[in-house]
């Protein structure tokens, strides 16, 4: 049972319609001592990826509790809900489609996961589309109220993955697909841990290696290490995704210069 | 008296401003036990009908409460502040221009209705711009931290209305305004219920009649049922105000395909 | 010790990320009691002026806390972190750039500084690029839930300040420049106060100065003092700032019609 029943709430349902605010009253009604961070409901409408690595950046950050997330382009068709235990004893709840897997291996690996078969924890009347409010949103109070997640369902064990993105490393370098770009327009690439400090290349262009962006010259382009570990490409005040016309899901070549 | 003090706060207010924040500061010190629910602050600026379908809508899903809801281009004009306690036992507040009516009416009706006229429900100034925080949001948190509404003002039963938007049924079919475009270009029609399934047309476009999207094939349209218990048009896997061109308040038409 | 630990939190993290419920987990985890109202986290990136302008604006009407502001550009520079205590006993927390000057002025002025040294209260790997995960945040957190800010680090005094925008009183009116442009296209100018009522000129086209919107015809301009008591400049029904062509920083030049 959770001390603190803290739920973190993912989506790519917006902020110009009701529906977070909807899956909110639903949390509110079942478990009203819960509280909600709200991480995202801004992923691309059905990009389940991107849902998948914005939540698994954060949830070190987060206070243990049930994390639910719906980027569920095939809501009302025959993928199934879900519900994972991670190792550090919190919760995932969400659609089978890859979306809450990278998050769980943030936590520490999979300790069980539950096909989220009993009807009694969903809302009375489950709708064809709007599974965050009537099968998601209730799972999660339920859990964050210490329900018992083996009376969700049924324990399952084969759960749908997303292919891992592109990452090669080469003897002069690195090439890997950019996992996401943020506001600021720095790339975060596929590729954990750092890049040797020193001259070199992104896509051909000079860049530094170095720490942060101040390592650069106002407008040059910098390698460092991000704040989640990952290799990232940045310009010392201005968007390396623009400078470099890149964008999530594109690769990127890093060489050390010659 | 309520035992959970829940507001929820729906506004046009948009999130690059403080607006938002100052409300939920006169609320949070009127009221430091109340716990606010955003429905949205996106509603587009001045547009009522927008926001009162908004509302209409999540509040089905929201604990009962005190709906505090903004959406004002009245604001310093003649148009009366209003609070309305609704069937449910909760209230809404906001300005006399038809915003709280369906919201209302989807909590069972209006119990009673008060033109909040006791200035010492406000804020000291009352400025002659902002009434959300300085009217509002004040008598939001007055009620839920308990105060009774006879005391807000005088009785009023007058209230303003919208108009009602477009629906006419045919014997071949529905003709209805398009209530809301959502996030995923989903369409909702002024038209609660159900369309017998089968093979439609929708403003010509040939579409079928199911529970889901996933009842068309990847990118048709689908009429189906929506989780509001509205009707609504959908393309599988894409955007039907694209598709179709139309946007909220167009007509859209939905005949048996012959 | 503040008795009801409230956290306001400004940035220009955006809403697509997970950057800000990365810092609202920090805090969760540190000062589980805490309350946190998000004022805005759409600041233009980097954007220190106008960051510092909205908290200023918001605080008076928030609940006397901790106020959080991340506008950074220089992270992982020479740049101190710092904390204020405010004369209403509250405190801000954040980057030594100016951000949180005029917050301090709106509430009451600045008690004392503190340079933020000392490690133990921020994470234990701080990052080069997310200092509001890994100082702020943590710094905002400890002292919500009590802490002595003298142990945070060591006093100082000397702090970064932004210049002042312009501002020219003229016998025949003003000269301001515009500090924000906010939702409905209504500009506000770098002026406190009022101007007198009559029929005026804003950069050359014809307005009235009154109360509120309504005082002038629909698509009319007027210049009304706004709800944070600056000089402001609307359209009824419309948007000032596309029907002047101005927006933050340019020069407004109001003047009574001869």
């Amino acid at each position: 049972m959770l001390m603190d029943p803290w739920i973190s709430f993912t989506t790519d349902y917006g902020l110009e319609d009701g529906f977070v605010a909807a899956c909110h009253g639903v949390i509110a009604r079942l478990a009203p001592a819960a509280r909600v961070i709200d991480v995202t409901h801004l992923v691309p409408p059905g990009d389940i990826g991107r849902g998948a690595h914005v939540l698994a950046q954060t949830v070190p950050s987060l206070p243990r509790g049930v994390h639910l997330a719906v980027v569920d382009p095939g809501v009302g068709t025959a993928r199934r809900p879900i519900a994972i235990e991670a190792a550090d004893g919190g919760f995932l709840v969400g659609p089978d489609n890859g979306l809450l897997i990278p998050a769980a291996e943030a936590l520490g690996g999979i300790r069980r996961a539950v096909h989220l078969t009993n009807a009694a924890w969903f809302a009375p009347d489950v709708s064809r589309t709007f599974h965050g409010r009537d099968v998601f949103a209730p799972v999660a109070a339920r859990l964050a109220a210490g329900a018992d997640l083996s009376l969700a369902g049924s324990a399952t064990a084969a759960l749908v993955r997303l292919p891992p993105p592109f990452l090669e490393v080469t003897p002069s370098g690195v090439v890997a697909s950019v996992l996401t770009v943020d506001r600021f327009g720095n790339l975060q690439l596929a590729s954990p841990g750092s890049f040797p400090g020193g001259v070199v290349t992104v896509n051909g262009a000079p860049a530094v290696s170095g720490g942060t962006f101040g390592d650069a010259p106002a407008g040059g382009l910098v390698v460092f290490t991000d704040s989640a570990d990952y290799l990232a490409v940045a310009v010392n005040g201005g968007s390396a995704a623009e400078l470099l016309g890149v964008r999530a899901g594109d690769r990127v070549t890093i060489v050390h210069a010659t």
